[in-house]
């Protein structure tokens, strides 16, 4: 299991006239997340576009547990997902300390510069599912 | 059932570098969704907070089936989900013409205004309910 | 001089944890309000793109009068200033009723789409300028 | 004169579909810098708060200079400007490396907690300026 943690703090304009983060934010959080990950193990954004794939969101689900405030310092867990299917799957827990804030999960599939969806593994994805014995 | 339909526009600054808007935005469509559902059938966030009561939203999920981009013009429906737990659940559709661009939910529990979960209907809920026929 | 009025509603998730429209999300509010002139005159993003031009904003400049808060329906006010430079310059007055909510400012300059500047009008803005009697 | 120095990273959600950072972003790194100024010197938001007041915005300006991209690491500077009035006032310079980005501004005043606006400056300001021998 490959898993990248990173920390992040909440912004001011993060939070709602509740005194709490918005929940639209964690969708940040998650890509955030998301990109740490890919920068560490070489599946960033900017590391599928160099392979001429786009990799778009097809599903985004955020489960909330305890609310996050302006000035806290969180931590988010990000977890890759093994699967047959030609599909990017990261799943996602964000601390505060040993307390669960929230849990979310992130499908993406790959398509060609011009938008045409890849129904197995591009190339650049078999690689990389090797080199990480995913495959 | 209990629907509401109304019509949204993507702005500029919702658009990512592909041209498309970013996935995260999505939650605010399905929120102005949700308030505009809430202001035709009194359950807004302002009816809820007049009962003293607080509704934070507990799950969130986006499915993306099509992109959308600048300045189109698209329909979102949001419809309530019944349900014997003590939670405010709604499910999304969006549209352009018959296109279905993505599916949504989102489920809200009840609190009052010191953040103490309701383990079963507060009074507002159950007025509203009624009146709707969902008891 | 050339004015649109466009009217806009404070979404819950542009507000803060003071009840108020944080600060920032009037960026928007103006984007939306020269895109809405923009489209009623032939100026909006999609027309200058389809002339092979970008118009990047410059400056950006919001003066806070009074605040917005979630629910309100404000009114904005965008006004072309006509300017001998190479500039597309607007301000912008937001009310609600006769209350001046702000007052903003924005400035663009023209490139062609490689991001060459454009030190004297490109013919578009030459063309559209002599439509509505600024040259 | 008070200087805080921080970094920031350009995320892929704040560009936009030129590929640049969309202007209204920058207005979120101010308050990145304001923030963290605020947090070194002992007058963030919370500093203010815990002395009763608030500090809303009253003006804030963007001159951009050159664009911002996804991944790019860039510098704020913010700088505490000293005034008579009972305002608080802030200049900012982002850059990467030794290249201008933008130049910023923002003005804030003091109000109680019922919004009622200081005309002179309130005590804890008055503390906080003395403390840094600016009075």
């Amino acid at each position: 299991m490959l898993t990248h943690t990173s920390k992040f703090r909440v912004r001011f304009n993060e939070t709602d006239p509740l005194g709490i983060v918005w929940h639209g934010h964690y969708v940040t959080y998650l890509e955030d997340g998301r990109e740490a990950f890919g920068e560490e193990f070489g599946i960033s954004y900017k590391d599928i576009q160099n392979a001429n794939l786009f990799a778009p969101i097809v599903k985004c689900t955020v489960d909330y547990k305890s609310p996050l405030r302006h000035g806290d310092w969180a931590t988010i867990e990000t977890i890759f997902v093994n699967n047959i299917a030609a599909k990017l799957h990261f799943t996602y827990k964000i601390f505060i300390g040993e307390t669960l804030i929230a849990t979310g999960e992130t499908v993406q599939v790959f398509t060609d510069l011009k938008g045409e969806l890849f129904l197995s593994n591009p190339p650049f994805f078999e690689e990389w599912k090797r080199k990480y014995n995913f495959l």
